[in-house]
Order: structure tokens, then C-alpha cells, then sequence
């Protein structure tokens, strides 16, 4: 991975309002949507292996706390069932968290107490142990022993591309795949993907044991053409605000034009092709759900406005730390101040979804 | 291990002068002093199991990250020797750094791009993969899955207690074991020490492998009675200063009665008992080391002040968390300053030295 995108690709660190902790909803909802087949998934590795320790690993699992560790929670639970069922004591859990070394690990890690606590709750207190460990590292490099994992989950981690794509300097006011970009910058971005995916999937297949499972989430696309407004859009606000900016020289043209979004929303069929072109892993099968920008909550009630700012936060949480890093600090306010302006404004016309495709995947034997 | 200890034992944070990180000299010391022991140990287990991944962890890292990672390279060059010997490539290294969740872990995983490379500087680029991973916990309970561990590296970590023992509210004034301690609360020192030692070692039983082997070492002492000046002369320097600043009443009695250290320096015998009563690891060997308080490159220049300070500033980064925890972070300044000069005034006028005791240990087959 790019030096400078592992120094600034975490997302706002801390526990405060703007933290990422705190305004991750949009994380959370989708780790709810693909419960189900995170839990089939691990019941089936569980009873084809019957493993003494179970490993399984969360890769991107970022500074939001409770959203990892509570999917960690739900596996066990689903374990534990399976356990009861075999007639099977004492199960051993390894647990390992995984983000870029500059993620707040100390957060994660002083919040074990509770996750404990929580897991106690949850399964009673007749597991056996759950060792939780941290792996500082890119997941497109190797992270863990041969033959080593049995389960692995990774959500909204894989449509972070390694590097900005080369040779996109022509995408110039644009920040990301956008209407106007050339085809060349839509077939950087897209190569970037490939490589960087097949990255992941080759040095997985050296960690995951044979039939061990894993099971995928990223910001996606529906459609075929690589624009796609459901993948785009929160980026061409972003890019609204920047150019305000620029046309009244509050930043510099060359800041912009060298400013692109290290990321990449692919479809479910290049997914699919990707996977078979690897062959390391058999794919399963793979579910597209969608997310509204709007809270959970706010659906039903007329509290638009908060619902509105939540999304803001929560954009706002993941791209502070890339923008603070390009434009430099003092630009913060300002752009932050008008996109969230343009997304109240979107967002009081339009309904605005994400689109999120998941994968199971199962290590070929 | 109690909550509260939980939380402020811990060094000082960060990399900062004050930090722990900074200023460890006497721990990196002993470090060199216990060279030999750990890498006959490392080759031992190495060479007569040739697993696929060598698995090694140090417990009680802390987060001066160059002590500990130093280690690691030294051992990892250690057996890469031996793998050539015996004809193997692409070994695997799994190293785990331990310490408490209050640990400052984020600083360590921020230095791992600089271990990589002064890794590869020493052991040259053909070593397979080393993969470093984070475990916050205590290591009086378990940290890793059963038959997991070949190697176990703990140094200036297990003469910490996980608890200030219970029974010792007549220590008075004193915050250790002192010349004027009741006999009572030597032994409740003592059996607190036992039983932690022992928990130790019945954890580690379930983690290591047949076979594998473990290198600890602590502070401790040589003479048979509990107080020696080795052990407690630089807690009772504390206990001075604190005693002054209760005389002009600038402290509580009630907060100075309830402050004591938990830490216990044992003596060679003593371990040796210990790990022969717990019966599942065979000792090999001790060695006991002798670190003077001044910095080795003090010996021979006239520079004596600096020295001084530099012992001081280690003391500090060690002891201040534990101070702000119990008085409060208005007493540190002053406090410190006058620590500072009882350091001072009994270095101008004798030497003195801390006695480290190292074991070796192999888990019984």
C-alpha cells in the first residue's frame, strides 16, 4: 500500500461527536443487513472443522468498537449454539482485529472490559476463553500465519483502493469517478480495483485453512456503467463544495486537481469474475442490500434535519482525515460547512441510497 | 487482576521526555545483559521443533517499542541462523506484544514500519513473514490459545503485582516493603507475589507447548531477608519525599497510608520454589544481573548530573501514573522536584544498584 494513504487512511479517531466511533450508523446498518449470512457461514466452517481454537478475523475493522464487536459477539453466539449442539466444552476463540496501523487501536482495546462483560450476557459464562488481538497492517499485504483462519469478515474495508489510481490527473475538478471523467481515469480506477482485490484474495488463500469461509461487504454498484449516481453522488457534493472553494480562491486549483478519493465501487459481476480469475475461492453466493443515507430512525419521524446531519457526521468522520492531509487543516471548516449545506439540500429532494454487495466465499480445498 | 491497578499501571505515555518510551535506559540495559540466555533458548526450542511458524510473545511490553522490538530482531536473527543451518526457507514468525489494555499500543503499531525495516537491515530480506500482533490483557490470566506459544519473553514485568495486597494498612508511612514494615505486611507482599507467580506460570502451562520455553526476568534480590536496600532503596527515596510533603501539609495522611506500591522484589530461591510447587515447567537455569541506576555511558565521563537526571526520568515515567492516580495530578511537580533531589544527593554519595534475576524455564513434556 501507498505510504501516504496508510498514514491517512483511518477515519476520525477518538470517541467525541465527530468521531468515527460515534457517527459510524451507516456501518452499523449494514452490519445488521448481512447478519444471517455471516452466522451461516461460520455455523457451517464450525461443524466441518470442529476446531479446538477458532480464529476468525475482522480485516478494516476501524476505530466504531461496538460495531465490530458486537458482530464478533454474534459469531460467538452462533458458535456456541453449534458447540452445544456437538456436545462440544470449553471452545477457544481467537479473535483478531485488523485496521492500518494508524487506526486507535487504544480505543479498541480499552473497550474489552465491557465487550467481556457483553459476550457474558450474551452466550452465559460456560465458554471457554476469547483471546482478541490486534493486527496492525494493509490487508492487501499477508497479515497472519499460513493456513491459519478459519473465518474472516470484512465490511465497508475493500472499496478502500490501496493507492489513488495512476495517471488521473486529468480528472482534474472532479475527486472521484465522475460524469465528466475521462474513460482512462474510470479504467485507472478499475485497474486499481483488480489488482488491489486479487492482492487480498492471494494472500488470504495462503492464511485461510482449507474450506474456511469468508465473508465480504463493500460499497458497491448496481449498474453495469461505472458512474452510477447510488456510488458517486456523496463524492460529487464533496467535489460541489471544493469547487466553490476554488472559485473563490479559498484553495488552489492544483490542490484540487491532484486531490482524487482512494476508492472504488465494483459490481456484484466483477466481483464474481475476480474471484474465479484468482481460484483460490469457490463463491458461494452474493447479496446486494441497500442503505438509506437517512438514519434508521428518522424514517418514520419528522426529525428530518437531525437525520440529515447525521449523515453529514458520519461522511464527515470517514473523509476529514484524507482532506485534512491534502488541503491542510485550515480548510476544514469551510468545506465542511458548505457540503454539509449541499447534502442538506440533497437530501431534503431526494431519497439517496448506498448500495452494498456481500460475499461468501469458501477456500478451496 | 484488581480494575483499579488495571488502569494505572501503565508508563508514561507517548514519546515524548517524560515518556517511558525515552527514558527505559535501565530496562534496554537489562535487555543486553540477558542477550545470551534468550537466544540460547530461542535456538533450543527452534531447532527441536521446526514448526512452520514460530510462535514467540513478550509480556509486559510496554511501549518503549525499541527495547521490545530489538528483542525480537535479535531473536529472529537468531533463528534465521539456525534455519539456514538446517536447510529451511520462508520461515513464519507470529510475535505477540502483551501489556495491559492502558498500554500505549497505538505508539508501538505506529513503529512497525521501522521494525520491518531494521528487521530486513539485520536478518536480510530472505525471512518469510513476521507478523506482529497486538494482545491487551494481563498476564495473570490468559492471553493466547491453549499449545500456541513455542517462545515467552517477559523482562521488567512480573515483579509488578496484580494487586496492592490486601492486609497492609499499617505499612504507615512507608509505601513498600520497608526496614519499619510490620512483619505482616511482608508476607502479605510475599503471598500476594506467590500467588500471582503462580498464576502466571499455570496460564503460560495451558498457552506454551510441550517443550517450549520461557525467559523472565524481574527485579528482585539477593539476600534471603525481604528488605534489602537493592530492592527497596528507590521506593523508600519516594516515601521520603512524600513524608516531607505530609510534614508541611501538603498531602493527606489517609491518602500517604493507602498509597503502596505494588510491586515485590523475590529472590532466586524463592522463584525456583515456586516454579517447582506450580510442576509444569522445569528450570534450567537463573542468572542474576546487576544494573547500576547510572546510565552505562555515565561510568566514565564527569558528566554525573545528567546521569542522575536520566535515572530520575526513568523512575519517573515508571512511577507516575500510579502517583497521579492515588494524590492526584496537583501534587506531581512538586513531588517529583523533590524525589529529584533525594536522587541526587544519594547518587553524589553512593552507588547503587538493582539486582535483575532471570529464569529460564521449559514447559514439561
Amino acid at each position: 500500500m501507498a505510504t501516504e494513504i496508510k498514514k491517512v487512511l483511518h477515519m476520525n479517531e477518538g470517541s467525541d461527536e465527530t468521531s468515527y466511533a460515534k457517527s459510524s450508523y451507516i456501518q452499523k446498518h449494514v452490519l445488521s443487513l448481512t447478519k444471517a449470512i455471516k452466522e451461516n457461514a461460520i455455523r457451517e466452517i464450525y461443524c466441518k472443522e470442529l476446531p479446538t481454537t477458532l480464529c476468525m478475523a475482522d480485516l478494516g475493522c476501524s476505530s466504531a468498537v461496538h460495531n465490530t464487536l458486537n458482530v464478533m459477539i454474534d459469531l460467538i453466539n452462533t458458535v456456541e449454539k453449534a458447540a452445544r449442539l456437538a456436545g462440544k466444552r470449553g471452545q477457544e476463540y481467537q479473535v483478531y482485529l485488523n485496521d492500518l496501523p494508524g487506526n486507535d487501536f487504544n480505543l479498541i482495546f480499552r473497550s474489552l472490559a465491557c465487550f467481556e462483560d457483553d459476550l457474558k450476557k450474551k452466550v452465559g459464562v460456560n465458554y471457554g476463553h476469547c483471546f482478541v488481538h490486534g493486527v496492525p497492517g494493509c490487508f492487501y499485504g499477508r497479515l497472519f500465519p499460513s493456513n491459519h483462519l478459519h473465518f474472516v469478515h470484512s465490511s465497508y474495508g475493500l472499496h478502500w483502493l490501496s493507492q489513488i489510481p495512476e495517471g488521473i490527473e486529468d480528472n482534474e475538478n472532479n475527486i472521484y469517478i465522475a460524469r465528466t471523467s475521462p474513460p482512462h481515469v474510470l479504467k485507472a480506477y478499475s485497474d486499481q480495483f483488480m489488482k488491489d482485490f486479487t492482492s487480498f484474495l492471494r494472500c488470504r488463500s495462503q492464511e485461510v485453512v482449507n474450506g474456511g469461509m469468508m465473508i465480504i461487504t463493500v460499497l458497491g454498484r448496481k449498474s453495469l456503467k461505472l458512474y452510477s449516481k447510488q456510488a458517486c453522488y456523496m463524492w460529487d457534493l464533496l467535489a460541489m463544495a471544493l469547487n466553490d472553494m476554488l472559485l473563490q480562491g479559498l484553495i488552489e486549483e492544483e490542490k484540487l486537481h491532484t486531490f482524487n478519493v482512494p476508492q472504488y465501487p465494483p459490481s456484484e459481476t466483477e466481483l464474481r469474475l475476480l474471484v474465479e480469475k484468482e481460484g483460490s475461492f469457490t463463491f458461494n453466493q452474493a447479496q446486494v442490500s441497500y442503505v438509506n443515507w437517512e438514519p434508521m430512525q428518522n424514517y418514520n419521524n419528522s426529525n428530518k434535519v437531525s437525520g440529515h446531519y447525521d449523515f453529514f457526521k458520519c461522511m464527515r468522520s470517514v473523509v476529514e482525515p484524507l482532506i485534512k492531509s491534502h488541503f491542510g487543516e485550515f480548510i476544514l471548516e469551510e468545506l465542511f460547512l458548505r457540503y454539509w449545506k449541499k447534502i442538506q439540500v440533497s437530501m431534503e429532494n431526494e431519497k439517496n441510497v448506498f448500495i452494498n454487495v456481500t460475499l461468501s466465499l469458501t477456500r478451496k480445498v
